[in-house]
């Protein structure tokens, strides 16, 4: 019987947007934070990354296809060491425990992975992608192991990856062991605990090729001297701040954190030596309309009401109550127009072809904050809520073909 | 005879771009600053505020001209404030000692100023401008006064302008005395310490008014959280480390210091609320291009070469020693290309019609680190050194006629 059983999962994994941003390691080989972070994962419906895994004996070797094409798994990569630490806990928490139980440890595995977002909208796949990776091997392997368990593994392929093994409000608690056995996610609220929590993501074109995250923030850790002003002092108030403004849906306080968090993120990236930059001057016009957007509901007493962040590069995401929604969507598409169908209306709030004919400012709203730019400064606008964690898919979704290559290269 | 005598002086005062930047004011009525600052007194052969101040029993009131338009000096104002303690200053100093001294602390006076460059470059004008009114007014007093003890009054003016009361290298000390009397200029080196500093000024167009610096620095000391670390850890030490520089004549240190310190200063500007920015793609292209050019020279073992600094607008200042002086502006024109004469070649280092013609990158130069601009983007370089101190000029240089209107009305 045993040939004819396939060991596969398939899940998908969502993406997640810090508001408390994650920006230098203590450890860069096991990816220890130097400070705690916490994050808003978005709708798996909208953005994921799919990821199929199978154990098979007659495979040759451990691969990996990365939407079709193949990814080297290279000794001592981020990428052998998760495959690796998962073959592991199977071996350790099921085979050792359960003698009769498939030894998928000493199986190689064929991994295909897929993300249903290009990768030059500049939203970091690496999150979504280790998650989905680690969430297909736990399936595959029948773990018992808690979502805050496989973080940890999830952590040492790419640190903000940790976040997206839970839906709703998330933190990576930065730990103190330097073993980083305490450096993993917990939940801080479910998906459902707010769920008129939306999303506005902005893809924002750039002309050049930003500093890596990685290179970036370790630049940070040895030059800037704020960066441990931030660490010590700043982040951990933030970190008690935001989460009970989670827990009180209390978005004034959410805004407000959130804005100013991001805001410190690329001020400690401008205060590292040379420089790093990830906004330009869209991403800074995008910026003064949700200053002025927010001056003008504080003035009607009604407090904040969209919480942008930037994370290393120039989109914007605009956090905000479904009920805003609709008027922050019009105010980026009066000074940013769209190409006609551009803009997905996945949530139906317009159904119209050309959201253009949307592009409306509130009553008041000083237009001198920004100029109007040209069609393509904002390349693609994508609304989007709170989601949940990772999610099994039935083995219909499968990537992979019946020989353990990826169907997209049949 | 006393009314066929005119009482008059005409002053030119410089400007200075500080290295080690001035943000935050502990005392905003008397402009004690929240740190130390330190400047490069730039040339007065090109850029200054030349003032004419003139005493007169017939003058109904003071008045003051700023480019031949009235300026109206209102009770309370900075204006009337530093124009008041300059009277006191004649009066206690002077007219109470020597009782056969006129007492022109008792007449109005009438001040003419004028700026040989627009308003427009970006440049800040008020430093220079009220070191000359101080500087005109103390010269018309005959006031026994040090450049420090007239710094103290100039302060008051525009905090920035007390350093314009020196030439070479001058430090603003913050002082600790709440009335300000020890929150004043001091030269750390005279101009001819270090002759060969040089500075390469690229006026950089920008869409929008930025935010000014008495509001945006206000907003920060009220909103930063990293602001106070910069105060109190940061800055004494930059102040003593580049001042050391400047004696040793080290230009490594000094270019390492001054671009810190600018990337600092427009780091707490951002961890403001809402954020404030002053640079824009074009700064940040020119901060690309210098970061490159350091990368080669320090790759060839030769240090910094050159140090960029950003005062709040988008305008860059470049120091550099003389002799890389020609490469640098190979370099940025190979990037922003200077509509003909454009560029004035005061120091004729080029002697061509066309700077263009010019355009040369240094061997090595990787391209890619910024895309090339259109005309206009970069709309002017001026070429400048560091300077001296405020300059009396001749009777023949007042921009006051006869009937105490302004030359430029006539």
């Amino acid at each position: 019987m045993s040939s004819a059983t396939t060991y596969e999962a398939t899940v998908s994994a969502p993406v997640n947007i810090a508001v408390i941003k994650y920006w230098g390691k203590r450890d860069t080989k096991l990816i220890l934070p130097t400070n705690s972070s916490l994050s808003v994962t978005l709708d798996q419906d909208h953005l994921r990354s799919t990821t199929t895994a199978r154990a098979d004996p007659s495979f040759e070797r451990d691969q990996l296809w990365l939407n079709g094409k193949e990814d080297e798994i290279k000794p001592g990569s981020r990428l052998a060491t998760c495959i690796a630490e998962m073959k592991r806990l199977r071996r350790e928490t099921v085979e050792a425990k359960h003698p009769t139980a498939p030894k998928l440890s000493e199986y190689n595995v064929h991994i295909a992975s897929y993300n249903n977002f290009p990768t030059a909208a500049g939203l970091a796949s690496s999150a979504s992608g280790f998650a989905a990776l680690i969430a297909a091997l736990a399936q595959l392997y029948v773990l018992p192991a808690s979502p805050s368990e496989l973080s940890i593994i999830a952590r040492q392929g790419s640190g903000s990856a940790c976040r997206s093994l839970f839906g709703g409000f998330v933190a990576w608690q930065m730990g103190v062991d330097p073993a980083g056995s305490d450096s993993l996610a917990v939940q801080i609220a479910p998906q459902l605990h707010w769920p008129e929590m939306q999303a506005l993501i902005c893809v924002v074109s750039d002309d050049k090729k930003g500093t890596s995250s990685t290179s970036g923030m370790q630049r940070t850790v040895e030059t800037s001297t704020l960066l441990q002003h931030r660490i010590k002092e700043v982040v951990p108030a933030r970190m008690a701040a935001i989460s009970q403004a989670i827990l009180d849906r209390d978005f004034d306080t959410f805004a407000r954190i959130t804005m100013a968090d991001s805001n410190q993120f690329h001020a400690v990236a401008l205060d590292t030596e040379p420089p790093i930059f990830y906004m330009n001057d869209v991403s800074r016009a995008i910026i003064a309309l949700i200053v002025e957007f927010n001056r003008l509901s504080i003035e009607r007493g009604e407090g904040y009401k969209a919480a942008y962040t930037y994370d290393a590069g120039p989109n914007a995401v605009i956090y905000a109550l479904a009920e805003d929604i609709p008027d922050i969507i019009q105010l980026i598409v009066s000074y940013f127009p769209q190409r006609p169908g551009e803009f997905k209306d996945v949530m139906r709030l317009f159904e119209v072809d050309d959201i253009n004919t949307q592009a409306n400012l509130p009553e008041g709203f000083n237009k001198a904050v920004a100029k109007r730019f040209e069609v393509g400064a904002v390349k693609g606008l994508i609304h989007t809520r709170v989601g949940d964690g990772p999610r099994r898919l039935g083995d219909e979704e499968s990537l992979l073909a019946a020989n353990g290559l990826p169907k997209t290269l049949l």
